[in-house]
């Protein structure tokens, strides 16, 4: 049996389908639950601690506690200014090194990462323990792309790799030609929100997700689920694309049914 | 005396500071004011007719029938699907010809520019009949960025200039080095309000403008009035960065003085 698996739990639902994924395995695993980030109801009947942003002796000293070597980084945390952050000794001398108004949320995700690892830790990606969750080329569930649906898609990876490189964000919406938002900070669930109200006649846009170029693949890879199929229903759009190998679909099952209920696709799009 | 001058009057402040530019220097004028975009109280006691997007038959009859040759484009218009477009004979003609879908914003009024110039019209840039409201290098009002601001600024326009080589928009919002929000089709003040809610604590953002690279100067150029100031005052922002010599500033003096009471900065930066 595995040894004990640290869960860094952030928002959505994906830490989650971690815990899930661990019990169907019998893994035992301690989650330290993001103050303000993580889902309360997740944590019921699961070994916790609850641990504010900032706190990172106390995480630290936590995992040891537990006698952990392997963590995983599971779900989003919205990133607040430094003077919020409170940070204690620890995260100080971490933010002191690194820099932190200088990084974006990908490289500040890659520097905890690292140094975690330097103290010791194996940190593994969400993909590892949900290996089948990653998004694969085709569509899921029996709706495909038209023409102009296909256009937008490819003008959206050009979008979404741009925003990318910048460290801005990992989502667009394109509706014929036209690219209605782009995520920055807000997330992708406040985008198609967003573009509800922008939407043009005809045919609906399309919401492409996509990793940022050289992305720290064991942190916050692209996500969609159910929920996703159904904001993007909801706001009127046609489908989602994501990219395949690099992209989590949280249970594949009930996304395709949630897409073909909504009339939806849903489809990976290999890389460049 | 100049000759009666043509405008094309779409959404915001710009026709009517035009329209008062010419009554200042007693040019006379014809405004074609655009269903849906353009304000109805800017038309008041101005020879104008009201014409749908899409009519472009209708506009050629109307300059000529007014012995117009020289136009200007002032404001700005949300571009609809091309479905709701309902093209006459001469807008499909012309969207046959450069295609609608293949283009992003500047790339259409670009085309539009080229196919009134080939009709035998002069275009004008709002910039030539407003010598004086192109942003200047330095600050307007009396407050200036810190060291922080400095470092938004210029990561905004990193950001800006990034969004605009793919023709999605000519704004950013960046708050101590995060990237808040980037602007699509959602316009500027838009992009301002959401970014209200998305604030961190401690010193507050900073709102970029810049044109996109290589874009028509006579068309759409970003522009900032006191509106925006207060918009961004109201969003806690605390300065305005636009690129000098290629943005228009409706008003230096009312901005200062806004920005002034606000306690903003509002700043022209150069061009790399």
């Amino acid at each position: 049996m595995a040894a004990k698996l640290g869960i860094f739990a952030g928002g959505g639902e994906l830490p989650l389908r971690i815990i899930e994924a661990c019990r169907a395995v019998e893994r035992s695993i301690f989650v330290i639950a993001v103050e303000g980030a993580a889902d309360p109801a997740a944590m019921a009947g699961v070994p916790h601690a609850w641990v504010r942003l900032g706190a990172a002796g106390e995480a630290l000293r936590l995992l040891r506690e537990q006698r952990i070597v392997e963590v995983v980084f599971a779900g989003s945390i919205k990133r607040p200014a430094l003077l919020s952050l409170r940070p204690d000794w620890r995260a100080a001398k971490f933010f002191a090194r690194v820099g932190y108004r200088a990084l974006g949320d990908d490289g500040l995700l890659t520097a905890v990462i690292r140094e975690f690892e330097g103290e010791g830790f194996r940190v593994i990606g969400a993909d590892e323990l949900l290996g089948s969750a990653l998004a694969t080329v085709g569509p899921l569930g029996r709706h495909v792309p038209d023409a102009q649906a296909e256009d937008d898609i490819a003008l959206g990876f050009r979008v979404v790799r741009a925003l990318g490189a910048l460290d801005i964000g990992q989502a667009a919406v394109v509706q014929q030609g036209l690219v209605l938002g782009v995520e920055a900070i807000e997330g992708t669930d406040a985008l198609i929100t967003r573009c509800a109200a922008l939407r043009r006649e005809g045919p609906g846009g399309v919401l492409v997700k996509a990793p940022k170029p050289g992305q720290e693949r064991r942190a916050d890879l692209p996500t969609i689920g159910r929920r996703t199929v159904e904001g993007a229903a909801a706001a009127g759009l046609r489908g989602i694309a994501v990219e395949a190998g690099a992209s989590l679909v949280i249970d594949h099952a009930a996304v395709a049914v949630a897409a073909d209920r909504a009339g939806l696709f849903v489809v990976g799009v290999a890389p460049p």
